[in-house]
C-alpha cells in the first residue's frame, strides 16, 4: 500500500469571488466554494485511500473544506491537526484589495511581479491596517509575517512539512491536507522539486484534490487530480 | 480568570427522533439537531469564554455538533481532540431497538433497570448484528465493548479526563467538551460527586451548553445552561 497524500485546496471564497487579495484575512466558503468542498469529499470517497489523518491551516475556508469532505467521506473522526504554518501567504499591503484596485494603484507591471514572482514580497501590511490578524488570538505567541512572497511563505510551510508531516508519511502513513493555493504550492515545490520559475506556474485548482503517491523516500511515484475535467498542468515529468 | 467547562451534549440525531437505542452506532444529526448546535453556538458566543481547545467522541453526531457550534462562533481554528473514550455508552444488544420494541421483547421493568441502573448493563451486543462497531477502522486497535452500564462508561471516561484534560485544566486552560449523554453524564458524576443514585437521574438536554467554572482544585463553584429555557436539574449542591 503506498503512502497517500491528497491536497485540497479550499472551495471558492467570498474573496475569490470578488476578486481581492485575501492572504490572512479569515474570509469563509461562498456557497459554490461549499459545494466544491462536498464534491471533493465525494470524489476522495470515490478513491478509496484508507486516510490516517489530516492537517489544515488555521483559517476557517481550509477548515469548513476539510469537515465537509470529511463528512461525505463519512470519516468525520479522523484526527485533524490544525497549524498557521499552512495558512494562504500573506499578501502584506495588498491584503483587501481587489486585483483592479491594484493595478490602479500600483501599475500592471508591479502587480505582475507581486503575483507571479518566487521571491518579491508586497509591501507590508501597516499596523493601522483594517486587517490586523497580529491582534487575533489564534496567532497568540506567533511571529505574524507582515507580507510574504511564495519563498517566505514556502519558508514556514517547509519546516512544518519536515517536523510534523514527513516523519509520520515516512511510517507509511497517508493523509489529506487541506489548505491554500500558496501553501499547498509550496508543498508541490517541495515534493516535486520544481524550480524557483516554474513553481509561480503552478496553479492548484479549488475544492480538486491532487492525489500523489509517494515512495519510501517521500518521492512522488504518481499525481493525478480527482476532477479531471477541472485538472490543470501537473509539474514537468508528471 | 477561572477554569471553564462547558459540556455539549450533540443536537438531535435519527435516532434520539425515533426513539432508538444508538451507543456506538454512527448515526447523523437531523436538521432539528444541526439547528440545536448552531444554537449552542451562538449561547457559547454570547458567554465570551476564551476557550483554548475542545475535546470530542469519534462518533459523527458529537464532531458536527461541536463543528456547527465552532462556526457559529467564530472559531473554527480552535484545537480538537477526537478520542473514542468521549463515546456514548454501548448499549450491547439494545442497540437498534426502539423503546417500545425492547419493553415488548424484555419487558417494562427489565428496561427500566438497564436505563436507570447504574451498574447493570445490558445483554451484549452479539458478533451477528448488524451493528459491527467492532469492524470499523476507526476502532482499529481498541477493546470495544460489548455492552456497557453507565459505570462502564464511566470506567473508560475517568482515566480520559485524568490523563487528556484534567492536567491541561489544572494549568489553566477552558475547554468544550462535545459528547453524548451518559458520557457528560460520567463527566459530571466526576466533576460534582454525584452519588451512583443520584446520576441516573441526572438529564442533560441535547445542544443546551452546561457551562462550569472551577477552582484550582478541579472542584466547580458555578454551573450553569446556557439555554435556560431548557434547562434541567443540575446535581444538588448547584
Amino acid at each position: 500500500m503506498p503512502r497517500t497524500l491528497a491536497f485540497l485546496r479550499h472551495g471558492q471564497s467570498q474573496w475569490n469571488l470578488e476578486n481581492r487579495f485575501t492572504g490572512w484575512v479569515d474570509v469563509n466558503l461562498t456557497e459554490k466554494g461549499e459545494a466544491e468542498a462536498k464534491k471533493s469529499g465525494q470524489l476522495l470517497k470515490e478513491a478509496g485511500v484508507a486516510f490516517d489523518g489530516c492537517f489544515t491551516s488555521v483559517q476557517t475556508r481550509a477548515i469548513r473544506t476539510l469537515n465537509f469532505a470529511l463528512e461525505e467521506m463519512g470519516e468525520s473522526w479522523l484526527p485533524v491537526i490544525k497549524d498557521w504554518r499552512l495558512n494562504e501567504r500573506h499578501y502584506g499591503g495588498l491584503t483587501g484589495l481587489n486585483k483592479q484596485e491594484t493595478r490602479d494603484k500600483h501599475g500592471d507591471e508591479q502587480v505582475h511581479i507581486w503575483r507571479r514572482s518566487y521571491d518579491t514580497p508586497p509591501p507590508v501590511l501597516e499596523d493601522s491596517s483594517e486587517f490586523p490578524s497580529l491582534n487575533d488570538r489564534r496567532y497568540r505567541g506567533i511571529d505574524v509575517p507582515k507580507t510574504e512572497s511564495l519563498k517566505l511563505c514556502l519558508d514556514r510551510v517547509e519546516p512544518y512539512w519536515n517536523e510534523a508531516i514527513a516523519p509520520a508519511v515516512r511510517q507509511g502513513q497517508s493523509f489529506i491536507i487541506a489548505a491554500h493555493g500558496n501553501s499547498l504550492r509550496a508543498l508541490v515545490k517541495l515534493l516535486f522539486d520544481v524550480s524557483d520559475d516554474e513553481i509561480t506556474q503552478v496553479e492548484i485548482p479549488t475544492g480538486n484534490p491532487l492525489l500523489i503517491e509517494l515512495d519510501d523516500n517521500l518521492k512522488p511515484t504518481s499525481a493525478r487530480y480527482l476532477d479531471e475535467e477541472r485538472a490543470t498542468e501537473l509539474p514537468s515529468g508528471f
